[in-house]
């Protein structure tokens, strides 16, 4: 049938990882551009995509104590400007609202008018505009600590928009806490992190590495900022999620402060936390193959799919009733505390294309069943996680029952390789000269074919960053996990406390 | 202890229902105006009910065949322009964006800078960057129907901003669908008028009215719209969600053509519907009283709160035992398919207090438990919907046990008294002395004290809307249910053959 020939991602990771990206996104009906320059459509199963890792996040983080709330999509340009590195950060990317109503020109063409006596910047990240209300709510250590999240859109502008990756507006959520306490707060800071780093393990089956960003990386105002970084399929990495300890900065920009309980005026300790929508891209490179998008079970728009076959019409009837059988069997599982979720497509397509449409979008469990299956009692069944021709009948009451445990291996087993992957490809790095030809492309063309990631020594010194720079590899992280090691910064010698993380990166 | 004096609403509904909804705003700790006029700042609380609210009629929208995607914040001044009377319609509150970055002129004050080609609307609504992308999506009949909802925020510029009911920026849904013909457009536009009544009944406790509203109450751009129009306290009438049948004007002014199964090429028929975070407001004028926020139990953020009373640190132990175990009982409840929703505050604050924060905020259920009631093996209980000081002793096993029937009631309660106090201020007027009369204030310092809703005939003649609107009345529907009835226009006495709904209105 040459299936395999026809639908699967053209070009494939290894001959073009870039395009292979955006024509998985395309096969998966993820998203599309918009006629927005910059901004996408994210279309039904992205968006479900999406939906699950919000509920996931917003789960965790009302365990953690956290409650949401929301505030304005604007931010006054005063307002903004009052924390300087803050400012400098997003000023080239900030889209301006200047006027609040349009007129028809004398040729009724549409034209902006009643200007605005301070012009509005579309948040580009809300430190600035909660900050500002923070500094009503909180009077007193009694007030303390305030645990706050928004699930928001966000606009930054982009010149060079990658769906997902990078679009101009984008979703997210972003925390907001304000501590009695620099310890209360760096705790805060670590906890969200170690939200983040399990969220990308248990629901993501993303590994990921945990550590503090250099200065040059920090968030603009934060006095630090933690990371989770990921390893794509391409070697580079990818930051996942961050985590800021604010210090007493934006508190100090906006006024926080508050009575401690000896009766002191003081300003309070802050901290913001984020991921985004990028999220999806992350999954898609992680996880995705030649033949399309991998999702992970707990994350699935859909658990199982199933194909009822109907080569004549006298079969109809008897496939469709053993299919909704055989679905109600699977939705009587349970995965994860909730019903499996299963849908039966019975569109009169081909069965084979079909199929296919779902082995793109990364179901994890496909059934076909067709009268041969029927008087087998049996579903035809593929898993996502295995070669798409790799299929094998199964007794129909096993395909049930055995679905949640089925679920639960493909989850670990996508973890699994992911760690194998992000193992296999990091090493320890130990001179310039092996630096660079770790991170040299084999080949011009395939610009992604290269060592991966290098865990090597820095002399904390930002000249030895700007060299790495020259070829295109920055420092990821300071890894937490990272042993005090006595070396020699692989860029200059000079004398090194520990290895950090070096890696081409999106 | 005077505790009713110090803590219910000043004023009160009686005294200045505007001010009066203002004050249980703040006070049940909804929301507050933001430093960026005409926004608001939706605290924990309110931002609760409105995810209670939307996850509710998430569900109802997915059971009706409806999948979640997400469209950009910003449309390009050109498509908004392609649909005449939209543009025209939207025009005067557009927020603009005009440039893409902030530059520090020579004092370093910021500047926008970087003007864009054509300038960006902030989304005042959708249906012209979602035609235009649909436009790509549909080419056959085999594409549609097309059943697309988002979940978003909106921008229309608000020169008089009232929390929730009026705002700059507000959070809504908003519904685009697309069909091969006028029927299933119209069995749509339907369909959701349906679902948002029995959300609005079911869910809010709220009784509403529904029907078509006349052609200048239209939204611009459509060829009809339906409404739900609920009775506020005060008597006047509030839109709490539309359906739009927008005939083919949007596929028209987007190009969504598509394929007959004949093989003719057609344009396609369209529905936009939505509610919007303006339903936490009615919700509010709905139930609240003078003693602050009612919750119908379905959407409350929490349907009991638990106070334990400790007079003396002996007492703290066995009391919070015995609050706990409470708690415990009652979250093994299941109330609507979930465990029922228990809050334990056990703040260091005097109990009559930390008891009027909760009634203020509308919980549904209090329940004290100090000494004495532990004594009693008993829980102290307070209902909101009945006067504060109404309380009585149950025992704990009953109060829990009894929760999920006691919840039900409240919430059937609180639709029958509302839908009460509709029908008592519903009536039919049939000429225009009486009209007049009716809608004429009893007292000028107490604008909203009039008749209420009255049910009148109607020539059909726009002249003889305006003539109403010069006593601030206008036509809120043509209701669905109103049957044939010949009779006389109460403006003007020309033939008439149905009675429409008269109102003053938010």
């Amino acid at each position: 049938m040459a299936k395999t020939e026809r639908s699967a991602i053209q070009p494939t990771r290894a001959q073009d990882y870039a395009e292979w990206y955006q024509q998985v996104v395309r096969a998966a009906d993820l998203a599309e551009p918009s006629p927005v320059r910059g901004c996408m459509v994210v279309k039904p199963w992205g968006w479900s995509l999406w939906e699950n890792m919000r509920a996931a996040l917003d789960g965790m983080f009302k365990a953690t104590g956290h409650r949401n709330a929301y505030f304005p999509l604007f931010i006054p340009l005063s307002y903004l400007q009052k924390e300087a590195e803050h400012v400098e950060g997003f000023a080239k990317e900030c889209a301006v609202v200047t006027h609040h109503r349009l007129e028809a020109d004398e040729q009724g063409a549409l034209r902006p008018a009643a200007p605005l006596d301070e012009p509005l910047v579309v948040r580009p990240t809300s430190e600035t505009i909660i900050g500002a209300t923070y500094a009503k709510w909180v009077q007193s250590y009694r007030d303390l600590p305030l645990l706050i999240n928004q699930w928001a859109n966000v606009v930054r502008w982009e010149m060079r928009p990658r769906l997902f990756l990078r679009t101009t507006e984008f979703l997210w959520q972003e925390g907001h806490t304000v501590h009695a306490t620099e310890q209360e707060a760096w705790a805060e800071t670590r906890q969200m992190l170690e939200v983040y780093r399990r969220f990308a393990e248990d629901w993501m089956a993303m590994p990921v590495v945990t550590g503090e960003k250099t200065a040059s990386e920090r968030f603009p105002g934060a006095v630090s900022t933690l990371s989770i970084e990921a390893m794509m399929q391409d070697r580079k990495a990818l930051q996942a999620g961050t985590s800021h300890f604010l210090g007493q900065n934006f508190a100090r920009a906006s006024g926080i402060t508050f009575q401690t309980q000896e009766g002191r005026e003081e300003h309070a300790w802050t901290t913001s936390w984020g991921v985004s929508s990028r999220l999806v891209g992350a999954l898609l490179m992680t996880h995705a193959d030649d033949d399309g998008l991998v999702c992970p079970p707990r994350l699935a728009p859909a658990h199982v799919v199933l194909l009822p076959i109907v080569r004549s019409e006298s079969d109809r009837g008897p496939v469709m009733r053993y299919c909704e059988e055989v679905a109600a069997a699977v939705r009587a599982q349970t995965y994860e505390g909730a019903p499996v979720r299963v849908e039966v497509d019975a569109r009169d397509m081909n069965a084979g294309e079909r199929s296919w449409e779902w082995v793109k979008k990364g179901v994890p469990v496909r059934g076909e069943v067709g009268p041969r299956d029927m008087d087998k009692n049996a579903v035809y069944m593929g898993r996502r996680d295995r070669p798409v021709r790799e299929r094998e009948a199964r007794p129909r009451e096993a395909f049930a029952a055995e679905m949640p445990a089925l679920l639960a291996e493909i989850q670990q087993g996508l973890l699994d390789r992911a760690r194998a992957h992000q193992d296999e490809h990091t090493r320890a790095v130990d001179d310039w000269d092996a630096f660079v030809e770790y991170f040299t492309p084999r080949n011009a063309d395939k610009p992604e074919i290269h060592g991966g990631w290098a865990l090597a020594h820095w002399c904390a010194d930002p000249r030895c960053e700007e060299k790495a720079a020259e070829h295109r590899v920055s420092i990821r992280c300071i890894p937490a996990e990272a042993p005090a090691e006595q070396g020699e910064c692989v860029v200059c010698g000079a004398a090194s406390e520990r290895r950090v993380l070096f890696a081409k990166s999106y």
